[in-house]
């Protein structure tokens, strides 16, 4: 008998500021196993922070740092020239303010994932990679990466220590190569909670997805991301978990 | 034969931001034993961090996070109206980010200490020292805190079972109570090198200084604080080092 | 035949930030006459104010400048000690702000209001007032300032040589003294859109309302505030709106 | 008898922030006659600027907006994405709030100017060039942007109606094709007093001056940048204005 399959749900958590909500975070955690709660740069006041660990702490999912570049305002979206150093640091400052509040709450971070514009930057750019790679090794080398599935992260980080987590999107489509389609091309945004739900399970079962153009791709991942701040968030999470759970795939953190 | 009298100096640090410097940091780290790091919200933002702590490190000097309420354009030094939870989640996330730099540089953090406004407020109200104190014990109840000696907050903080670090100032006139007078007042700042070591040698020896009417009065305290941010810093604290160490106090951090 | 009875309805907007939103703004402008514009300090980035400026231009309804402390995390709503210059420079870069927003969209600016905690603090603080008065006399004399009905503020602005338009609130309860009772008393918020209403009109009418004992109390003032980010904000400001239109009231801004 | 040459002086001040300071504003006044004042986007915070502009004022200098990236802790250095709207807005705020305190100090704002990397991307970018010029243009269309001699942003601001003055660098060297050559490149900055003033009276003649190469060049400019923040600023200044003085240059803004 085969080993049952696993895969984990990550969500961004903890986006909003101040006096700002935005997602459903408090419904969602029922359904993903790993929460990516925002530090501060791109969202996530202190008290946000708090509520958002203690919250993901209760409902025992994993806990990972949502690091980004500094810019509030742009929502972490757009691209800012860092150097290595500004990187590094910038990622330190990130991932200490939000293990406080993990020990808090009597718990610890799982994993560390880029957001926004820095995520796009660090799946493709050899010198933030490895920018990241240091934070990470200088910082506590035992904690993962959860990146770009088929990105040239996943090398780089591997190649410099760090453990890496490839993730994959049942809601995105696929070019040939592996790559994402813009949000920008018709096509490439799935909505249909059916579709995305098979998907889903294609994808943690590691069967072959239609790519943009019907084509079969296989996306090697170990987590998938389902999106908080879109309308159908909360039917699309309940959507894909359960089709998982009922081709009884083990939905679980990788932790 | 008695002990040996010991002391500690502490000054503040690493309070540049982005492309300001402020103090002769490196210079003074050869004078003082705890080292008082700013954590980006009053002062000091991720490199200035990274860099402070580093130096810090690499002379021995012990680590405090210096934290402040969150007013960068008025380096922390307004009154801001908190709540408890508000406080306790601004501090936890000040020291998380100064940890994972300590962290980063192979040390950890020994104390903390609150900044400006936040430091004068905490010693004198007993809500904001309950807020403290909570923050510090559900995240490490090992990391004492340094406060004014003499005033409230150093009975709340040890009654809540923080540990306290009373800190006097050699350079700054008490009233006769024992509380420092105000900058505004003449006579409240003691300027003379030789004055102000003469003050701090009685201050680690438990022996009574004059207050501002020239009465004796004993200041009870484990650290002397050393200003970083006057033009004559450098010279004062050669000159109180010096006094010391020829009276044969031990100069050393009190972790 | 007497002259027609006159007020002005006054509301909060643009006080989202970047990828926030709090308020219905576009329907709200349906009702009011005057819009109190973010200008960044508690809320309000240049996108959401560029939106909000071109949409109140656009509706013709009174644009005001909505000044905060420098708070965006706690959205303006705490106390924070300022001197006079730091008042009176504050004030001045918001209000320009905004009025370049204003010129880009071929409008100007019609008033000032104070938001939050300066609001309340501005009320009954002889220094913060005189120095919203240099902020105000030094920019452009002509331009008014909304404060609340009753106040010291409407005394020590006006003899400073600023104009004041007189506040009242219709879903706030008063004391005796005219003074509005502390949200955290109880029946000191009225949420039934009749009773709003009614006593809206009687703000309107220079008609006596109840205090929170029950005995008839006259609050004198040219504009009704409508809160934006109270969940029945939109029924509420239906409600007063159609309640002084048919008695024949004039909801026209004071401009 | 020809007409007397002139040339006008530029230099960035207001470059501090909160507590701290940069670079000697005042003393170099006495040498420039345009001043670029931060907005509070890379620097300068509203005290600094109501400072900044009213000893401007007091001096007979030109001001002008020193608009940036909204990056504080990166001083405006590092490259940012901006979508234009993003760019109008920002640079739209930045330069209501600088006519703030110009109005205040009853003078007005003369000219726009970038500051560090939107400077140099500006210069070669025609998106950014073009939501520039819209800015300006539905703010001031009087208002003159002053950019790099020789760039690209010449020809479009002109295009699109804006008027442009355009800059030169005494100490720094020039490409054979006219562009700045790069800082880290040897040779690129000039810092002997006499050469850097003997380049700025060829460039204020429209005579040629050597290229990083020794060929000469002629860079067409309408004013030369002084840099403030180098530490013999002063020196630079002075020595340059006496050049232009002893040759009978007019030394004048372009307003």
């Amino acid at each position: 008998m085969s080993p049952r399959i696993q895969i984990d749900l990550n969500c961004d958590m903890g986006e909003g500021f101040g006096p700002y909500r935005v997602a459903k975070d408090e419904e969602l955690l029922g359904y993903v196993t790993s929460a990516n709660i925002a530090c501060g740069f791109h969202a996530g006041d202190p008290r946000t922070m708090d509520t958002t660990v203690a919250l993901a702490a209760s409902r025992g999912v994993a806990i990972g740092a949502h690091v980004s570049y500094p810019d509030l305002v742009g929502f972490g979206r757009r691209h800012l020239q860092l150097s290595p150093l500004e990187l590094i640091t910038d990622v330190t400052y990130q991932i200490g303010a939000l293990q406080a509040f993990c020990q808090r709450h009597g718990t610890r971070m799982s994993y560390i994932k880029a957001h926004g514009a820095l995520y796009n930057d660090l799946a493709i750019d050899a010198t933030l990679s490895k920018a990241m790679a240091s934070a990470v090794l200088e910082y506590d080398p035992s904690l993962p990466v959860l990146t770009l599935a088929g990105s040239p992260s996943v090398e780089i980080l591997g190649e410099a220590g760090v453990t890496t987590i490839s993730e994959g999107f049942a809601d995105r489509a696929y070019s040939s190569e592996g790559r994402l389609v813009s949000r920008t091309v018709p096509g490439s945004v799935v909505t249909d909670p059916a579709v995305v739900s098979a998907r889903g399970l294609a994808l943690a079962s590691h069967q072959p997805i239609n790519d943009i153009d019907g084509a079969p791709i296989i996306v090697d991942c170990q987590s998938i991301c389902i999106h908080s701040d879109s309308p159908g968030a909360l039917t699309l999470a309940t959507a894909i978990r359960a089709t998982l759970e009922d081709a009884n795939v083990l939905v679980t953190s990788f932790r």
